[in-house]
């Protein structure tokens, strides 16, 4: 008896999430991105890229453009951004909607707009977070403009 | 002890998916996914609909428009196929990678291809699939071309 109801508490965490961890899920996945738009708006791109997964197999879909890998995005994200005559500008995400899929992933739909001295940039992304040994990270981002 | 072995029984299908689960989830969510296709291909717009959640809670993202609900949804895949001048084509998915989240969701990344008479149409898409009382339903769909 004892030894069956040890092998209950020991399965217990593998149970799917409960309300409560729900909610410490969205909490910790908001905190990422809250961290992502402050390092954005201090100009601080690898700060940003923090919240990305840093791998190979991070996938960013942007219109008809895949990149693949951490390096590769961040490259991206400096050619658009830090290049010569860019600028970073001002980030702000709205509307966002964090939704937990299982006890380690969750994906996220929202709206981002930049803010630069020429234009205004803005259009909508939807990101798959995962769970992994540094935290919640993005794994996969598309996000597309009119 | 048989009451406490019994509830470890009760709670087994509860467990994470097993890659023996993760198989039939990927394969009963390319089904769909050919489904749609398939229903496409023979200009059944509302075959290639039963793919999605029919709710007032499924969301669509294209470009910088947000469409919300099943039927708005639906409306606006006629406007852009089957108003006057349009036509469906012949569509193609491909690249398709299908990654289980938990027991009862997913998310599925891919290249979309539309070929009609007068142009090539094509772009990505990111989807978010949850299992629903009918079976696997996309739940929420990112589009994006170039």
């Amino acid at each position: 008896m004892l030894a069956s109801l040890f092998l209950c508490f020991a399965l217990a965490p593998m149970l799917p999430a409960e309300p409560a961890d729900v909610d410490a899920t969205k909490k910790a996945i908001q905190k990422v991105i809250d961290n992502q738009a402050a390092a954005w708006n201090k100009g601080d791109l690898e700060g940003f890229m923090a919240g990305y997964w840093k791998s190979d197999d991070l996938t960013f879909f942007s219109g008809k453009d895949k990149t693949k890998g951490w390096k590769a995005t961040l490259e991206r994200y400096r050619k658009r951004y830090q290049a010569k005559d860019k600028e970073m500008g001002k980030l702000t995400f709205s509307e966002l909607q964090v939704e937990p899929l299982g006890t380690d992933g969750a994906w996220v739909r929202g709206s981002w707009k930049v803010v630069t001295k020429k234009e205004t940039l803005q259009g909508l992304f939807t990101l798959i977070f995962k769970k992994t040994a540094d935290g919640w990270r993005i794994v996969h981002d598309h996000t597309s403009s009119g």
